[in-house]
């Protein structure tokens, strides 16, 4: 198992659904990202939609509890979906971030196509694609690699999240101080 | 401070949104129901979406630690919003519901126009129509009405559930026992 004391810094990742949610751990050391752990969470054996947010919510405490994460990442689409399958993706993100708050430990999301872009330069990526990119970047065993798409989708938004947060300022969408100064009032100490 | 042991159940209701939320805590002695606190979290002195968030779950959970309530039933409208905000209240409702089930209190949801119905027998009553009649019903004195009408919108939520729960199972809209067990299979032990 490893400890909190052997990375710098832990990233959760979460690519929520109300049947399968799935989980991936990212681990830094200096500049260099790892796999820690990497899974899903298997709702569709609960008929009760509260028995499957319940279970959401203990399992991404536990998550957080076992392996100390510093930040969470969550996959959060906004388009294409009903209302009703929004409502009921909003409940299973709600409770997710539930466990992360309660937890003090802070939330960052991806829209699905900023992840696919980040991390295969192709932002109509296959999620077998995004697999197979994290497979070679992260050095991972095949033997390691999960049956199901959705922890690799979880994994991809810690790792688009490491990526984001370790591009200098300048590169986040500003050209210059003064733009970034203007975008970004809060953050400049007078 | 009421004390759980003053009440043989106690209910909580929940009015969720991202601007306001409201509560409302409903005790039963035999067949009364009394008012034992009601109030709203308000939420829009913070920006930031996660900080909504975080405090939701942690006014939710501490309500439910305070009062030690049996059952959570929540105000919840499935129609006539747009994806975007649909999102928006999941989470709202996820994060509320998160509390309960980290305290193992089961959740009922009900619709606003049953809401209506059920405290007013108008499933069009206005807000303040519905305060009015909690105010009757349940004998609150005029400087105890909330500002707010979420925290009496939150009660009407936890009323409806107790009047939904006492009824005879015949007139949960089953006409025979026929029907019932047709309506119900894991209800009935053979």
């Amino acid at each position: 198992m490893p400890e909190k004391s052997n990375f710098d810094r832990i990233i959760i990742g979460i690519d929520p659904g109300t049947n399968v949610m799935g989980y991936g751990l990212l681990g830094i050391n200096g500049k260099k990202p790892a796999l820690i752990a990497l899974g899903v969470i298997k709702l569709s054996k609960f008929d009760d939609h509260y028995m499957r947010l319940h279970r959401i919510f203990e399992r991404v405490l536990g998550l957080c509890e076992q392996y100390l994460p510093d930040e969470m990442a969550i996959e959060a689409p906004f388009f294409g979906k009903n209302v009703q399958s929004m409502l009921k993706l909003g409940r299973a993100q709600g409770v997710a971030m539930a466990a992360a708050l309660h937890r003090d430990i802070p939330i960052h999301e991806y829209a699905p196509l900023k992840i696919k872009m980040s991390i295969t330069g192709n932002g109509s990526a296959s999620k077998e694609q995004v697999a197979e990119m994290l497979r070679r970047i992260l050095n991972i065993p095949a033997d390691r690699m999960p049956e199901f798409l959705d922890a690799t989708d979880a994994l991809a938004a810690a790792l688009c999240h490491y990526y984001e947060s370790s591009k200098p300022i300048m590169q986040k969408g500003c050209s210059s101080w003064k733009e970034f100064i203007a975008k970004n009032p809060g953050k400049v100490k007078m």
